[in-house]
């Protein structure tokens, strides 16, 4: 079984400011470890993905600097896309590349810039999933047990019976891929049971992709062969030109909520797409008073604040749920649970076209 | 008349930690201005008193700052105590110096850190305090009209009847000088009207100092006139010792509240020792939910914080009541009504050898 693991390194998200800037998201962040989101995705699948089966794709800015953090791959693995259209654009690029190199192989898509607590269980799971979508019948998703009523993430709805069973995992047949909910909508999901969380991570095979592409999102299906044949030609002129036209959409919007023939398998393996510094509460340890530092802190009756002033030492008196974020030319001092309104800041900083992001 | 100006600027605090270091206390920081606070104390005499008789008095360490920061003094006028010994000694050596230039001078102690935001006005109760004590009878001390019961400064408790009339102003009689009282009696000083704030400003001939040592701080007088032989005879090393030797108290506790013959005047002239960092909300400027800053802000739902950051952009969302102090090793955020903590992180700091003191 040839899996290639395709690494979507091309988010721009800024909502870990002032740490994440225009050219540094959260991808490029020691956020969750001593290493950067993209190298301990890499990390995470070394056991059962080699160096060179594993690729990235982002924009040419992006990949100058994946280069440089990922210097085990081989250069011709980091994927460029000519301009950034959202998700499902790239994963025509990056199968379209791996068909060339082997129709039959699995590719497995994959964010840069998500958390996963348990690297084995996840392997265990991609491998035997990765069998399922080596049959060459159906695309194969990470559902991801919700835990609270989120309203943040996307959800697909399963049904329990007809499941496929490999590697001791069952995969069950999609329902329908529901976008973010409303409140009530989201208890109701959690209560139900039959809903798992989008974790954004598939397998499919490459030429079965092809085929689905073909028959359930047939305005892709011409770029699919244009970008094939720009491929074949090394034309990149051309390739650019037809990103250019090609529909920037997701590829949850652009195919998944349209194909039949997909299984979802539960991603019991500690997921988090670590949404907001808030989620780093989860992440970091905290001391008995809940404060959780990168950094040395002194915290004179303060309690619930994260800290990530890892150059400085920072001195907390008599402060509760803040969120405190110290950089070379900016600071952020933010209640805890208003660490959304840090796009807000993003925003006024684009208005005044500020150096500072 | 011949007014020497004396600066004490010996003073080590660290209330204003982490801007505020050993080697660089309050007086050398510019946050009250954009000059520092000893540049702003001479600014303030310069109409009145001319640079070369305007004197500095602190330890060698701090003297070397001194004479960078105050380019316009003559060299010989950063006198350097050999130990710090608390304010008496000080004053005793500054005041023995200026005995040996002119006995009949008047010496004005002033604080080398605080804020005065009226420097007419300070200017002419000043002058005409140095008329007053230019006959060479009383002690003249500057008293501060209380506006709240501060359990934080001495009281002089002064007679109404009896005034010397110089100036336009009326110099009082002092009954008694206060140490801090506790809550219910600063109640009662400010209710009574006939207690001053003590500014720990004072003006003397350096004659009548000498008397006054005589007479009411026996135990001071040999040290007056040791000092004043290792002075004719620039005898350092006596100095020294002399300085390992007397007693280190305040010139209140040696000198203020025992002496006769002192008379007060009322120093309305915007007077504040600016004590930490909370003092500040009362000199900086802040906008209109009340957020002051040294340093480009933006302040979202946020208001009542004040923010020293001046080389770096500070976000605040969601904040109220915080002062926030980002210097280039260490970062402070606490609670508004809690700075007076901050000696407890330096004590911390002090402990653990800190580098960042």
């Amino acid at each position: 079984m040839n899996i290639q693991a395709v690494i979507m390194a091309g988010g721009s998200g800024t909502r870990f400011w002032p740490l994440s800037r225009t050219r540094r998201p959260k991808q490029f962040l020691d956020i969750v470890s001593s290493l950067s989101m993209v190298e301990e995705t890499v990390t995470r699948l070394a056991p059962l993905v080699a160096p060179k089966d594993i690729l990235t794709i982002a924009n040419a800015g992006q990949t100058a600097g994946l280069r440089r953090l990922l210097k085990g791959l081989p250069r011709g693995n980091f994927l460029v896309e000519p301009l950034a259209r959202n998700t499902a654009p790239s994963l025509v690029l990056a199968t379209a590349h791996v068909y060339l190199r082997d129709p039959k192989a699995v590719v497995a898509a994959l964010a840069a810039d998500h958390l996963i607590r348990d690297p084995g269980r996840f392997r265990r799971v991609l491998e035997a999933g990765a069998r399922v979508a080596a049959k060459g019948e159906a695309i194969v998703t990470f559902g991801v047990p919700p835990t609270f009523p989120s309203t943040g993430y996307g959800y697909i709805h399963f049904r329990e019976s007809g499941a496929v069973k490999a590697g001791g995992k069952a995969f069950h047949p999609v329902l329908e891929f529901k976008e973010k909910p409303d409140r009530a909508r989201a208890e109701k999901f959690l209560a139900d049971g039959r809903y798992y969380w989008n974790s954004g991570m598939f397998l499919w095979r490459a030429d079965t992709f092809a085929g689905k592409l073909e028959r359930f999102a047939p305005e892709f299906f011409p770029f699919w062969e244009r970008i094939l044949d720009a491929l074949r030609k090394k034309n990149n002129r051309e390739l650019a030109r037809i990103f250019r036209e090609i529909p920037a959409l997701s590829i949850d919007y652009a195919l998944m909520e349209k194909a039949e023939g997909v299984l979802v398998v539960k991603g019991d393996f500690g997921w988090s797409d670590v949404g907001a510094w808030s989620s780093l509460f989860d992440v970091w340890p905290a001391d008995a008073a809940g404060n959780a530092a990168k950094g040395k802190i002194i915290a004179l009756d303060s309690k619930g604040c994260l800290v990530h002033s890892p150059k400085k030492l920072t001195a907390l008196i008599g402060v509760e749920d803040l969120i405190v974020v110290d950089t070379g030319d900016a600071l952020l001092v933010c209640r805890r649970d208003l660490d959304q309104k840090v796009k807000d800041v993003v925003e006024i900083l684009k208005r005044e076209k500020s150096g500072h992001l």
